[in-house]
């Protein structure tokens, strides 16, 4: 039904119903113009593939504070007792979701709950809400891509979690680590994620990067363990990111962090959880980054927003660049889809969005953006000849000494030896004949 | 004695004899202010800690060429002969390395001959001087640090070299290798080192990027185990660098490397050349990179060169600035120092730096400065207060409950409840207070 | 007609006739597909807003060669005589021009002509060239957008040209400059563009900036009254770069080369020639630089290409997104299109795009994304929303107090004592609904 | 007296005394190493010279918050009342200025009292500072450097503040300058600066640059001559920055705020205060926006930190890199040394520097950097080899014709015809040697 959605006994987005798809001539900034969430893509619909999930902590805990300015946006929610409000955002949020449309959400345990003065108060607030986000998801049917742990914000982390120099600080890390997957497990979640906001140094000059290094590997591996003994069967993500707030974070991009993975022996169960706007502060494009753990197996989600290229620091801007999203579904397609992963807005609308309406039109922006770049790449990967182009520039490699190459048959003599004769010819790359075609697709 | 330097029948810096060391006092440009060769630091001679390289390329082929200016350079070895030239440049050559008393030097097969028109005229060029190179090692007692083949130049590696599509290309890439690491083991090597400069892409759109790394794996077993079947036990390289000439470089940084590195089953043979303007480049600190490949146990050899922080290209310039030698060194001498790896000088005197005596006083810049990093390295090492910090930053996993962290003794549950009631202790890092520490050692 | 194209005695790009429109459904790679020249939009044709212009040194003398390899593009009109070689280049550049159906071109003097041993050979060979083009020119109907002097490549520059701290190499760009000047008033050209590639420096160190500034001023003063005295009455530009091939370039971006020119006193007669790649590398966007020589009134000519968002040099690609040619082409016709300038490619293909036939494709991929800038901007602009949208946003200040305010009529005390009861609303940017918008007209 | 430094009823920085010179050899945290403020250099005291300013809202408001963790630091004069907090923090503040050494002090008005519920609170608790601010400089004989106001922190500013669209908030924001102005009177500032630090965009589609960039100038003439109405005798400030937490602010950098400042017509009343930190994030150095400034006889005043070359956002550390102030100090120097303008330390201590003895040790870094810089710098202008250098370089220009195109008395005709004959030689920058030089002053 169209009006479907959930509120609780308040509603907090009035005036504002389910967002529904009106097609790309729609003048209604509350419609999605190109994401009708039922169309058929490839044998799946558009939900299925793009998997939506709303972040807890951009969309009803961020207040638009930034370092040179205070709260701009104002939270019906926000309430003098603390535990009310977390009460009434948990509404908010699955108002949100279901208005919206979106199948998944994700949190910190910090976006949730407040934390309280002692690791009783923590739990127990943070359990008191994950009783109700339960209910909520029986009642709505959405789910929980992932949750994890901010390890990041409180001072006790200022010199990092589990490679904290302190081993007092690691064993309190644990704690929230051992929580949160109880909690995961409780809602069902499909994956957890560790971002290591202050895994990384301020200064080589105070740091043992190697004995860190050793202790977040030691870490993960234990919390892998304990949580496939209480039964997490999903996904854990790493999410990279270079920089910021540290001066140099661990998990810098994807093939730093896959190197990480398999150094520990952590393969088999984590995947990378990929972010635009970190992928682009390491010096990268996102769909480099997405090809990178795709190449090794290892791509599992996906944080969903965008940089900006002038700027030097996480702007987490919602996704408006269809060039970016076509190139991303691209890979995520060719990959075969995501399994447990989604794409979680971790985007924010701007300091000075200060309508409420903003947060829907913020993610109205994101739906359709990545709706246009599976449309478009499935249209691209269909018609074929984008992926004909680059089959044929490899195929040398498909027989003869070039596949004996390859299956590691050949000695550097032998190889040596074809050389010597074998003709040179220039192949052009055909780049621009590309670009072009791909703004067929996009503009034709 | 002082006049002890090679000269071939023409001497080629004529009015520069060996470079000295006259001491931070003198006022003579052609002499060592900081560099004093003999000078002992912890149990080493400073020639022996720095094993200094002289950097064919830059120094007799670089004629000050850029994207937009052709040579400014005169060589007083060009010759309307090549082959005359190739032989008049390795004499100056090591009328150079003597003068400025280098033990080592470096080059490309495409440096030191011309490579003809077909394969056996460069096979024939390349071994006429590289039996020149041997009678100048046996008689000035310099040594070959390492040699490398120069895959990018030539339009057949406009696509790559072991990673171009076309099968015939990486063929005749491995003829270069084989013969660079039979020249190599001629000259007793110490190292090989393997840059792709085309190793790497310049649109994602035309590239099969997992198949291209494969490639690029293979290719590599193949020129270990040809090296090691004709003796060669030295050291191969891998250089990183994040992007230029393409766009992205697959070698991208240290920890790129030393992922690929161990996914090939190279890391028996294989180390990190670092150099400290890719390092830059990459968005990391020449001290980051080089502590990242000796956590690894992969750091080799260094290019010691310098970039320059506004410009986003390899500026190539010589070393000056203390703070990174000495950083630089700090990473070098806890490791345990070189052993077949030195700093080879991957520098270029500027465009406009015309002097022919200019070449001598960049390399004496490059000298001093690690010179003085060494020396200053060695004090802040020496005196214990910098690593006393640090141990004593770690010291809460040098026993008890933190060493059986470390150890992996301990499950999430176990350390989550010693992180129940562990006190929480904001412990300052100290930054400023070892930042003024180290302007003592180098200004005090 | 459809097949109007000029050819000299050789044919050179063979097989190859006038590009045409063909439509976005074309899958002919050598055929616009959103380009088509008589196409109104707004009043006047495409090809009259374009005004697009070749760039003879990237289209005919660009061989492929970059920082870390040779040519690896053939060009049939390179010849053994360097006269012989200019006089077919000039054929095939004019075969190019009406092929392509460009109808500017802009040229340095170095492009054109070998510059011989002297300054006698190198002003007859320049204009022996000269009166070929003016024949052509006749022919063909293809004009001249601007030329410029090449004061960069020589070493003789290597320390700037008119910034050169040695007056006689000032004095010898002014002889460069004078005959570059009269063969503008030859060949009827529209502008000509001052780049000052090395007007920079490498170091402060040696610098003095101040005095090399003025200089500079007295150059271009010189310059213009020069050209004005013989007949110039087009326009002057100044072209902004940050940096390379000098660490710092004076002409930095647009708001620096504006406050230089005003200071000059060159304001009545120079404009801006703002070029995509240079802008990226300052830390701007495309836009913004044109939106600034706009609103100084000093948007003069575009140099049409793109850079790179991950690599720190000028990679001068053919553009290919069209959200930056959307924005570009909103600043263009809002400032009332092009008067004397146009959009030159400053393009190259890349360095392995080495079929002929690429460089065709190259400048389709150029047109049509400007063809799409165009269709689109107008079509916003038409549409009035998004200048209602802005026209609203600031309406406060047109009329009463804030009209006052603007008009200069208000004293600090008055306006404060309205600020200490006006009310404070909080009004939304709206950046994500305008974001939204812009992807519907591109995409709906 | 070694006990001179004030202490109101309560001391905050117990334990530490009044920081004393004790030369380079000391082991005392706690105590200058390179700064002895009564040492004579070039006629002036290091005191004088160096003027040295304590930036309020980094040493006495910043709590170790960033965008990615909250409040690190405790003070002990924080309080629940907020105007008592007001009190005990200027009291504090006094105390660490006299401690310290500092002969000035920075602040704006949001950091000294809190701006209360409507105007009349926000002046009323203004005021009340202000005058205890008062007595205090009487007691102490510390001077207002300069004082500003924040325009950038309360939301009513999110989308500027002389550049809002909404001309009411223009309105709010001339009361607060108004205020700080009246202010600044009172207590004999010396200089006012403003920092725009949301005058900017975040987007060019909603926003009509030109226009804002009108009614910027307007606010700031009215702000000039209302400052003169009243009294001030003292330098204004503008404070270039190029983005952050906007997109883009329009005091991007030097070059740009010096041609605002000629346009608006600002030029006899405005100086600019420049930040190293906002130099390297528009991409300078900070001694090349210094030296711009200085030529165009706009240098007044210098925020004394550091950026991470690695870091693309204002990180404001303390200055360590001692390279980076002797460049600063030639230009300053050179330029005549600071009249109204100091060195004000706009730099924080690291979030996890969270002893408060760290808040002594940073700006005894930060004072001993600059005092190495002022040391150094006067030491080689004093040698005067580097000026003479210069010198040298340039004496072409110093009389015949090159003094006479200095003059502008040369046509281009003439210049050309001298360039006919002029003799063209290479004459080597000696960029390297300089160095080389550098490196001697600073370690020989």
């Amino acid at each position: 039904m169209s009006a479907q959605y959930f509120t609780g006994d308040q509603e907090f987005f009035t005036g504002i119903g389910a967002i529904r798809f009106e097609g790309p001539r729609s003048d209604n900034p509350l419609a999605f113009k190109f994401y009708d969430p039922a169309k058929k893509i490839a044998g799946k619909t558009m939900k299925e593939h793009l998997r939506f999930a709303i972040a807890y902590w951009h969309s009803f805990c961020a207040d638009g504070a930034d370092p040179f300015g205070r709260a701009s946006h104002d939270f019906p929610w926000n309430h003098a007792n603390p535990m009310t409000a977390a009460h009434l955002k948990a509404q908010a949020a699955f108002e949100f979701f279901t208005k919206i449309g979106a199948p998944y959400y994700c949190f910190h345990d910090a976006d949730v709950a407040p934390e309280g003065d002692n690791v009783d108060e923590y739990q127990k607030n943070y359990w008191e809400i994950a009783r109700i986000f339960r209910t909520l998801q029986d009642k709505t049917g959405v789910k929980l891509l992932w949750n994890t742990a901010n390890l990041f914000s409180h001072p006790r982390y200022m010199n990092g979690a589990a490679t904290n120099p302190d081993f007092n600080v690691v064993a309190r890390a644990a704690l929230q680590i051992q929580t949160c997957l109880d909690v995961n497990v409780f809602l069902g979640g499909e994956g957890y994620t560790f971002w290591g906001g202050r895994e990384g140094y301020m200064s080589l000059w105070n740091t043992d990067m190697k004995r860190e290094a050793a202790h977040m590997g030691t870490f993960l591996r234990m919390a892998r363990d304990y949580g496939r003994r209480i039964g997490f069967s999903g996904a854990y993500y790493i999410e990279p990111k270079p920089m910021e707030p540290s001066k140099h974070q661990y998990d810098y991009d994807a093939a730093t962090s896959i190197g990480f993975i398999k150094e520990q022996g952590l393969e088999k169960d984590f995947r990378l959880n990929i972010e635009n706007n970190h992928a682009t502060l390491a010096g990268h494009t996102f769909a480099h980054e997405l090809q990178v753990a795709s190449d090794a197996g290892l791509l599992g989600s996906v944080d969903a927003n965008q940089g900006d290229a002038q700027n030097g620091w996480d702007t987490d801007e919602f996704p408006c660049d269809v060039y970016q999203t076509v190139e991303a579904m691209m890979v995520i397609l060719r990959s075969g889809g995501f399994t447990t992963g989604g794409l979680n807005f971790d985007a924010k609308r701007r300091r000075n969005s200060t309508d409420m309406e903003d947060l829907f039109i913020a993610h109205i922006l994101g739906f359709d953006t990545f709706a246009l770049g599976l449309t478009l790449a499935d249209r691209i990967i269909s018609d074929g000849v984008v992926d004909d182009l680059l089959a044929k520039r490899y195929s040398s490699f498909d027989s003869g000494s070039g596949a004996d190459f390859e299956k590691g048959k050949l000695t550097l003599e032998q190889l040596a030896g074809i050389g010597k004769t074998a003709p040179q010819t220039k192949t052009s790359g055909k780049q621009e004949y590309i670009q072009s075609l791909v703004n067929q697709y996009l503009f034709g």
